[in-house]
């Protein structure tokens, strides 16, 4: 018989095949087939974007040419504009303002063909150490509530472009997920007064079952109420809300454990597309941070999301999390 | 500049590409490749599939034997199963239940290269009929609270079997996206004591922009807060939150709209995947009725959810219902 678990901060439900579980073979994967195009984010072509706003280059380079090693530009084709106002107004019975907001591109290399599992540790540390720089500087425009963080890999994810990059979006609000994610944590915090995600974190430690992998300061496990088969979450053990408040001592770890699970998925799972995306608290919004706790959420793309999930909000998930880690910490890398 | 748009029932926001909206020509549609098998809803293949539960056939014909129009059997692979109990309980800091529900597919025709567009408007008032007779059949079983019509339409939406089917799952739960669906709506109505469906139509028939085409009891139309491209709404236009509770006049003019409907997109979309979900209210629930306005919602699937829907909840839409509508309404078919 299949398995009902339901989710304890957002209140989910799930339904998990423990019966008949789907292995890593029986996917059917996605080639990953990128329209040919010249790449806007190869050196030579930084005249194809934006002019970036912040860079981590070879000195005595010049800004917008080669000599990069980390590149982040506004995207060309932005979902929001950083100019004008929200002008937030009635529509008849409906709400709508104006599409405010940044949309900015990370290009974590230079090279083409090089994915966060073919960097150097130093280089993921960069990765990780531009996205809070770009967190913080546009958490400095008081507009913005929420920098979403977000990493499309593979056209069958969302990737439109094949060069390796993450995106940031800055909304004027907090996102409707987000929220919930807030208030279920929140509660718990005010009822209990501890952080459901440490107590979830003491549990998943203590049983074993969905731990990957850990390090002294980062565990990697499939969570009980995972969405998706080979759901990845990437917690830190120390409680911390925001992802930009992470310490130097911590960083190097996070590079670590982030590379690691990402090979494991990719050698488990024949390099599926995934997604992935950093759940930290919202920014120019007080005491919204209270029993949060930041973490990364990592969804291979295995599975098709059909009528049952759209109508419900509730997932059929076709391999347990048990299976799916075991996997995972068996993985040769 | 985009647009940022808020659903008043739910209060999710979407983000509206005003500026550069995609025209039906510019998605990338996935060929409709199934797997090569026998197929198990056609005439003489009866004993594929678990004994039907409910059918309408000729005279004379044997059950589980051909001679039928329509036929509703169990899922011979069910996401949940009819016996047993819920035994809800917890799990250290997590729920879980037995998987218990039901699990039912209903074969639209004999024919299996006859979809909805292809039937007679008879045999698609059947089909209308049998989606209503499994329905109130299991909301005899108190133990359900919920029974999600819903059809997936070509693989790239979920289908695994091309012989046109819909699916019923009845659960022991409300699932989540229906909650926030009756909060919202009840919340409106305490405040209005009006109908939130209801003022949206009102609104949408005076605007005209949105209207796709409407009969005397139904309206389609392309919701100002559309999460897809192309997506279409089909809502009575007499309140009324249970579908059951369609009259028969309303029958024969609900399946004409559902046809001309799905032909407009077939047509206009050159023969896309699609979700289709009818949204009623729950059974054996009192009290989660009011406000409420089922409806069938339609969403062709012509792009690909990426990190930030996962993450967010927001959606990008990349035409704007007015331009898709416009397209709709224009159809020759």
């Amino acid at each position: 018989m299949a398995q009902l678990r339901r989710d304890p901060i957002g209140g989910r439900w799930v339904i998990v095949n423990t019966e008949h579980p789907m292995l890593p073979d029986d996917f059917i994967k996605e080639e990953h087939k990128f329209k040919p195009m010249s790449c806007p984010f190869c050196p030579g072509n930084e005249h194809m974007t934006p002019p970036e706003v912040d860079v981590i280059r070879d000195e005595n380079t010049m800004p917008n040419s080669p000599g990069w090693h980390i590149r982040a530009v506004p995207n060309k084709f932005p979902a929001l504009i950083i100019e004008g106002d929200l002008d937030r107004r009635g529509f008849g019975i409906y709400d709508m303002s104006h599409g405010v907001g940044a949309h900015e591109v990370i290009a974590q290399s230079p090279q083409h063909d090089k994915e966060i599992t073919d960097l150097e540790d130093g280089e993921v540390m960069n990765m990780l150490s531009m996205y809070c720089r770009r967190s913080i500087d546009l958490a400095n425009d008081k507009r913005f509530k929420y920098i979403m963080i977000f990493k499309n890999y593979g056209p069958s994810a969302g990737a439109s472009l094949e060069h390796p990059h993450t995106q940031l979006i800055a909304l004027p609000m907090i996102p409707k997920n987000v929220l919930e994610e807030l208030k279920g944590a929140c509660s718990y915090f005010h009822y209990k007064d501890r952080c459901i995600f440490c107590d979830i974190l003491r549990q998943e430690i203590n049983d074993k079952d969905r731990i990957i992998v850990e390090n002294k300061y980062f565990v990697a496990l499939c969570p009980y109420v995972s969405r998706f088969p080979f759901e990845v979450w990437i917690m830190p053990k120390k409680h911390n809300g925001y992802f930009c408040h992470a310490t130097h001592e911590e960083l190097p770890e996070m590079a670590g454990i982030l590379k690691n699970v990402l090979a494991r998925v990719k050698a488990v799972l024949s390099n599926p597309a995934y997604n992935y995306i950093i759940h930290t608290t919202p920014v120019n919004t007080p005491d919204m941070e209270e029993g949060y706790h930041w973490h990364i959420e990592i969804m291979p793309k295995l599975t098709r999301i059909a009528g049952f999930e759209w109508g419900t909000g509730f997932y059929m998930v076709s391999t347990p999390p048990e299976i799916a880690a075991r996997y995972l910490r068996e993985a040769k890398i």
